[in-house]
């Protein structure tokens, strides 16, 4: 069974089978009629019963930005819930979405998905237990505690990426790899992902907030500004998270540029001593002979010692000029 | 011929030729005529008959943004279909769009455009065919159709761009070569016409479904709504498909980056070992000779395989330096 | 003679001298008071006559934003031609502008500028002409057609910088060199101007295209609007020009990098082959004597075969190794 | 105790307990209840007392953006006290924020922290030291001096900020060295997130600045404009250092890459040099023999010198070139 | 004596004394109080007598942005002078400015500066001289009079910063350097500190211009309004200034590129000419005997010609393949 209803007040709460849905939107009370993980046909009869446009229930079935839309017997308030899957592209993982529905009228709530979520279910299940609050306060208020559970798991999608930010960040001080950088291009993009979803919604929640919609009571506008304060807070998070990881980037750009610029000063610390060296040992090498003046080192008693002892000197004076301009 | 007329009632639909526009336009129920890869003489005959402004008329024929306009006796919407086209630029492909312009009166429809366009020619031929609810609804609802049909083509433009952007990130993970560079430019030029587009788009949307225009009717705003839903979700796309060009991008210039640091290491690592092993032979090529002091190890009996096993030892030391510095 | 007037209506068009001023502005008709090409003089005479703040007077004189500004008796646009010319400092063209001052009275309209400028010329020449249009309608229109003019201006001048660009992507292509950075520098530097003057002129019309000043009447709003599109049409060019000025500007520092990447291939695989080799040819090289294990491979019957083939696998084994890295 | 409250008049100062807040809310006079280093049963009694909501409770034991919400009763202003502290991340400091409540009703103000603050302790000494014109003046007063004393907070945390910012100028100066972009990133994070803090904050103060809230008296807006003014400032000083910053990190990548300049300068003339000196001496290390073709020179009298003296000459005429070309 | 007054009328001046600010302020016609280069004891005196605020008396001798404030018997706008000053950082020279105040009263201006300036200087010399305009127009006037020179000297700032610009673009070319990003970033931060201020300067200017204050005449809005103008032009040239600083920084940053690209050019054409050679005459080196097939090269009648030969051909194709590819 997809489709359920209760209809409660401050005495109780009654449960209605999905085929009685008249006799529950016109029964005494508050009426929830919940379309979980429902088919198009279910979402289409239970919007003939409460007059929901039929735009709305596609916009459910598709992947529409967060909105708060005023119809004259209801407000529409469309959100999306949160977690970072394991998706199909290259990414680790990326952020998956999926759209609720609901419908706030006068004494009654309909709230539609074409699957099962935990927000909808936990409010839903509070409900039943008999929640003082919820029972005695209205529709509107029924669904900010939803709203509210929604919200939330945001939190738990930006802590995971504060965690593997932490990750990239200690990738990047054990050195420059490329999969460093996929990793943060990763980030940017769930951030970016999640950005786009928390914008509208924060828009969503301020038209409830600031109380226009007519079933949104003044005693409830507190509440969704209560949301609309985390929501706020969630942006400015995404926002820091961006900075960090832009920050680790830095960092990673640079070590590579740094590990380029070592390397090169190896290269040239061994060159300008070896190429000497190896210029001096051939001098002696070559083949002259004939007379006084064509290398007599080469016959002198000390004439090997000398060179080699040149050679050092070379060396010694070429390592200390490297040490002294912090090449070494 | 390119301009013709059609009069609905929820009753049926009569067909007008198009030197009938006057007889068209006066008789009862809806009357749309449309000129369709129309002369601009047939675009000055339509405009005289409904009152049509020569502006209005020379804007279809110019590239002007998209926009909604208000007349007193009509609203002119001026859209474009879009798609990406083998361009006489150096890129690959580039946008292509042609203005239509929609002129919506109390019970008549003008649609007018200098090419044939699909957008158009589906939702005519949806009224020939005695589309129902088409047929009951006013000008307004059948101007929404033509847009929708014209918005949904962006989705397919946006497509070709993923297609693209996802062929350049293996294209990136494959090495460097300018070809992605130049591709990554292509892409980005077409996300950034897009925009250009879409941006305006969604205004002349908003304007429609907020339903200040007189002859937009308060059943057809919630249409208007949803098409201006898909154009923010569209720029909303071209926002990500740029973020997704821009971290091809980065990886893209960061393995060059990583493949000069590599080249570098390379070198340095085989003119570190060569380089003292080259002087090394060198020494004992030195024609040093007449004394007991000069080269005696050229005669001693191990001389040759003692300094092959040295420079053996200096080459295995280089090496296990260089693995534990992770340069090779 | 650079202070003249007119006087039209549609029955035909009366010359008036520039001594005559007083009479012209009081004749029946609209009346267009032109100082063209002007003395500081002159200018501060019509004012005076048309009641023109001194300041308005300066504004033309200098080098103040487009703007437009509401006066008791009349309306002042202030408005710049534009056109690229070689100027005076290193880089090859930049935008230089011209002030025009328009008045629009209830029936008259001055026009001042301390230039001759075609635009303004082009209108004049038609209302002598007897164009029937301007002659019906009022001081508004004319002054549209002359802003119109101006504004045509703006796309000869973004064609010129179309026309550069395309120079530069080609320049890109032939290879990294300094000129075309200083080439795209100046380009990036004519769109800031040119959209520096642009948008304040788009502000002025936008007013103009509201019909909120008292002397611009209903049915020439339109004309205004048209010119407003024009305008935004431009605005959007600069940003299409920029980004593909960015675009060459990213092609070509990455032609450098990649240069650079190549050129330490290169020597890597130069250096990697040959330094071995010559190591080789050095160990030969050695003078060690003296016994059966020193350098018995010199007096070996195939020795020097075997090491030039020795060498000859090295260099083969290499190259291969280089070609599969796709090093060569 | 934690609880505390005052009640004052031009007159004088009496002190309740924190057990007696009906009879303090009720006396004659200002009344001020500080709930400091309060537990939550503390906050939710005092609340209680003075009709405070319990979300609003809520929020200033959460991390919620500085705010000013205005209820039927009283308003309620969050802001935030500052300091760097030691962090728990690898950065060297970081900002540590702490929530402070103020809630502001006709004649009584309550102050509302988890935590012991020198900003509220301060403004409560000063009252019961009787300073005149706190007490002459009402609980908006009071509430500004609080506020004040918070947002001096502010230029302490800047003036760090920008000390550390002058440390790093002085080490990009010393050399490229992976700790100073580290600092940078640092310094960034730091200036971000009190940014962060600082512009809501603002946005609170302007609300009080524009006197909306019933109960800031008009002579007391003058008091928040300055505060607002303040804000204004320490808006503008992030941006500054923000900027210093960027300036030190080009500075920085900069002087790396001049860095690999001039060490690939230093290997180039060194091999350019001495590459040629080795190539020379290599030849006369030749054997050829066996006729008057072979290698002559190798007989010359003055061949040994003439050979030194023309690689002298190569090593002078190159060192001379290098010096022109600014590589030396 | 820093503190005076005077009080003119179209019929004349008189002057007071310091001491006589009552008398100045009761006198027929327009006073202006000067305090001038003035301690705080003294603004405090000039406030109390003209009823001005003492947060505004404070603002004057802090750091505060530019405004307009309005109170109910006069209108504060507080303005900075500016000049370019050799600064106590290790920039060359930094943008100083000083706070003015101006009093706008019905029939009195009070202007309070702790330092002397010459904008103020003039204006009141100009009075004393008996300057027609001034003394006929109200306190507004001499008000506008003393705002406009002051946004005059930033013209003159904005001159010096351009001259600045122009060396740093010789520089540029002349070859890269450190001291050149030093004052890139030194114009940057100039730019920046100047735009700080313009923009709330513009900012009070447009109110003054919009004529929301009660105590600027219709008559003199006019004025303001151009110093308006004079601001936004400022805030362009800002912004003008800032992209050819960015240009500048983008050629010498390629330079520095270039350069690099250069230097391993060099390096790899001497590399990979000399490397074969020295392996060539590396061979000839070797010390094979003892047979016919060992090296008979050397015995060749013209060996050692031909080697040389080979060297020759061989250095002539490298050379030739090297111009060909532009690398020579
Ligand atoms: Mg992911
Ligand atoms: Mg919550
Ligand atoms: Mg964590
Ligand atoms: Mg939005
Ligand atoms: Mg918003
Ligand atoms: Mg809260
Ligand atoms: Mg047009
Ligand atoms: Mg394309
Ligand atoms: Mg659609
Ligand atoms: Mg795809
Ligand atoms: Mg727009
Ligand atoms: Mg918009
Ligand atoms: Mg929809
Ligand atoms: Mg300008
Ligand atoms: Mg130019
Ligand atoms: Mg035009
Ligand atoms: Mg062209
Ligand atoms: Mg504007
Ligand atoms: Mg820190
Ligand atoms: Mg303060
Ligand atoms: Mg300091
Ligand atoms: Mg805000
Ligand atoms: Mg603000
Ligand atoms: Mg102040
Ligand atoms: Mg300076
Ligand atoms: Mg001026
Ligand atoms: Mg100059
Ligand atoms: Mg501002
Ligand atoms: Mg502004
Ligand atoms: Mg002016
Ligand atoms: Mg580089």
């Amino acid at each position: 069974m997809t489709v359920g209803a209760v209809v409660y007040t401050e005495a109780g709460v009654d449960t209605y089978d999905g085929a009685d849905l008249e006799r529950a939107r016109d029964a005494d009370g508050t009426t929830w009629v919940r379309a979980w993980d429902a088919t198009p046909g279910e979402l289409d009869r239970v919007a003939s019963v409460f007059g929901i446009h039929h735009l709305s229930v596609e916009d459910i079935q598709r992947d529409i930005r967060p909105k708060t839309e005023e119809f004259s017997s209801h407000t529409f308030v469309l959100v999306k819930t949160a977690s970072l899957r394991t998706g199909e592209t290259t990414f680790r993982e990326e952020l998956r979405t999926q759209q609720i529905g609901l419908f706030i009228g006068r004494d009654w709530l309909v709230t539609m998905s074409t699957v099962g979520t935990d927000a909808v279910e936990s409010v839903w299940r509070s409900i039943q237990r008999g929640d003082v609050r919820t029972l005695r306060l209205g529709p509107d208020f029924a669904a900010y505690r939803v709203i509210d559970r929604i919200v939330d798991e945001y939190f738990v999608v930006l802590d995971e990426t504060e965690d593997l930010i932490e990750e990239i960040e200690d990738g990047v001080l054990a050195g420059p790899s490329e999969e460093v950088l996929v990793a943060l291009n990763d980030v940017r993009r769930d951030l970016l992902s999640v950005r786009k979803v928390l914008w509208p919604t924060r828009e969503a929640a301020a038209i409830l907030a600031r109380g226009d919609p007519d079933y949104v009571q003044p005693s409830t506008e507190k509440y969704y500004r209560d949301v609309y304060d985390h929501l706020v807070q969630l942006v400015d998070l995404t926002e820091t998270y961006r900075d960090l990881a832009r920050g680790a980037r830095d960092i990673y750009l640079n070590s590579l540029s740094q590990s380029t610029n070592e390397v090169m000063k190896t290269l040239t610390v061994v060159a300008t001593i070896l190429l000497p060296l190896t210029f001096i040992v051939g001098i002696y090498g070559m083949n002259f002979s004939g007379g006084p003046y064509n290398m007599p080192e080469l016959g002198w008693r000390f004439g090997y010692p000398a060179v080699m002892f040149g050679m050092a000197s070379v060396t010694a004076i070429l390592v200390a000029y490297f040490r002294q301009q912090r090449w070494l």
